[in-house]
């Protein structure tokens, strides 16, 4: 299948794959998707370690890569940011959390547990408000061979879009809204990610059936994926039907045996059905869809605070978090119930762990059988 | 297109128009699509002449009713009943309608500015809980050459699938969870329509791109509409992807000229967004899309009584929805601001009035082009 999206950055498949686990990005780039890999959570040097690793993955197979790069930077010193952040979380956020912990049994992390990395969801965003560190993930991802790079949060600054310009790498923006896209287009984006309601992670309000064909028609000759609601070969197909150039797929990584979430994560979206997710402020300080648990409930429930925005959510929860994973991870009935990862509305179709070469493969030949029937249903002949 | 929907209906198009305006009926159906009557708010007497006068207009086209029979119904005497139901009404809900029509300037309606029914929303479930009613209402739709019998709340009551079935009259339920969809199968229905949350209307949270497969993967042969979201070529093209056998569409009549909706509802269509309607319970009891506008907006202010549940929504508020509607059309402004009516998100895409024939053209002469195309991708000759 060739589209604009396969034609811009290289691949076989009209189909990216979005991922923070470097070996779900090198399977989906060696299967013959776009691998992109979800940078948010990692410091200059780690990135270079994993963009290292994944190019080692793929003979030259294309892949891109997705950091979280604010409009706006500050020169400020970090230490004295992350003070002043801080300063600013109420004493009732505090102890409502404390509460939980203690409600759910949850004892703090040991030195010992600390969780790898990669199986924790860290948007440190006021580590990317740093304008030093910023220009380090960039200059590292612009010193690696990448086929992509994506802006997770909004429309990116112009040094990064010259920058990618210059090095004739394009750049993509997700968008939940027609007038998001219009911003983003008329900043020179090469790619517009339109991702409706039933995508996990920071999301808008418009489903992927309504948002796609609206972004399709002001984007012009600037390819759009469509995300949110792509887990299969039908799914992909209707995105290529809404006008999308591919489909950007995040959530079915998660029931890949390549992917890092934990056991206990992996068993409860296995267990979800498509009405288990909840869009919630209460991980980061926007509106994220996540898997419904007893962490979102408390959270709903008559007097707890209402979530502070980000990054001051994402700073008051980060350690219960790590604590919760943890614990859940060691057998704790509670804190599996207050366990929970961002995920999409696709979770209700997961049957169990395959391979991400499986999924990639499963997904792109049940398209293509669904594209032609569909093709055949307008062919006079077969009539 | 021919698919299971088209051959059990008797159809051209795999297109179901969901209107409650008997000439959009009779216009989508001349056009070659399916006509369904949304008749929840007729008598007996009513209903057998809307039927009566779309059967004259259609030449032996089919078409199909769409009616709200609960799954049981009440043998109380029908005064009785809603003097109980009215009792129920809270004093401090009655003074918050109340107050909101005189901070809006809302006068009584007087005899003469009495509204043509079709111009209103009108759940009069409370009638339709009458066993009686239900039974004549039957009576005149079987009366009738239907080609389909929908049930707008939940799964039919057996005697209305077991009427249908003896006079071989195809039943149709909808469904916004793949639960729903297991109950109706088990009942026996002909076909399903899975709603997504898009879609205007009573609605659940699951999205059309992720309902659709998932309600098509357990109904096996019974053939399934996809609805929500369906409003275009593009989207009834990626209904068919997602293994559906048809669209369902009803927003999209609402930008037709033959709609029975009032100018001032019309032209606040024509200038929304997609991310212009909300999900609110505040019309009938049950969780409805609308368009947002100062009514939704003023039951989510602080101090605002939760909404009731349904049918004591619908009869708290009703009197009060006329009396804003005949005062909108007069040209108030404040009446226009509360103004709003039920819409899915497709609602973002009306450019202007068109005749309903003029949409079902556009809808099928563009998929079936959008078909066309999805079939050249996978040609390896074209290559």
């Amino acid at each position: 299948m060739r589209t604009a999206f396969t034609e811009l950055v290289g691949v076989e498949h009209p189909l990216a794959g979005f991922n923070r686990t470097p070996a779900v990005v090198a399977e989906v780039s060696r299967a013959g998707a776009l691998g992109v890999l979800g940078a948010t959570m990692y410091s200059p040097e780690e990135l270079d370690e994993q963009l290292t690793w994944i190019e080692e993955q793929l003979g030259g197979r294309p892949y891109g890569v997705d950091l979280m790069v604010p409009a706006s930077t500050t020169q400020q010193d970090l230490n004295t940011l992350v003070t002043d952040l801080r300063s600013q979380i109420p004493d009732d956020h505090r102890r409502f959390v404390d509460g939980l912990l203690e409600k759910y049994d949850i004892p703090p992390v040991s030195e010992n547990d600390a969780l790898d990395r990669l199986g924790r969801i860290d948007a440190s965003l006021e580590t990317n408000m740093d304008t030093a560190i910023v220009s380090e993930l960039l200059d590292v991802a612009f010193s690696h061979r990448i086929a992509l790079v994506a802006n997770a949060l909004g429309t990116p600054p112009p040094a990064m879009l010259e920058r990618a310009k210059a090095q004739g790498v394009p750049v993509a923006a997700l968008v939940g809204k027609r007038e998001h896209a219009e911003k983003q287009l008329a900043a020179g984006v090469d790619l517009i990610v339109a991702q409706g309601t039933e995508a996990g992670g920071h999301t808008g309000n418009v489903a992927t059936m309504v948002l796609t064909p609206e972004v399709v028609e002001i984007a012009g000759d600037v390819p759009v994926l469509a995300a949110g609601g792509i887990a299969s070969g039908p799914q992909l197909a209707a995105a290529l039907a809404l006008g999308a150039a591919g489909g950007w797929a995040g959530s079915v990584w998660l029931s890949s045996h390549e992917d890092a979430a934990s056991q206990v994560i992996k068993e409860k979206l296995l267990e979800a059905t498509s009405s288990d997710t909840v869009v919630s402020t209460t991980r980061t300080g926007k509106s994220a869809r996540q898997l419904r648990s007893a962490w979102t409930d408390e959270w709903q429930a008559p007097g707890a605070p209402s979530p502070l925005p980000m990054p001051l959510q994402s700073m008051l929860v980060r350690e219960a978090w790590e604590r919760i994973d943890v614990t859940a991870e060691k057998g704790s009935g509670p804190a599996r119930e207050l366990e929970s990862f961002f995920v999409g509305q696709v979770v209700g179709s997961f049957r169990g762990l395959r391979s991400t070469a499986e999924i990639v493969q499963d997904i792109v030949e049940v398209c293509e059988a669904r594209l032609a029937e569909l093709g055949r249903l307008v062919e006079p002949v077969q009539r």
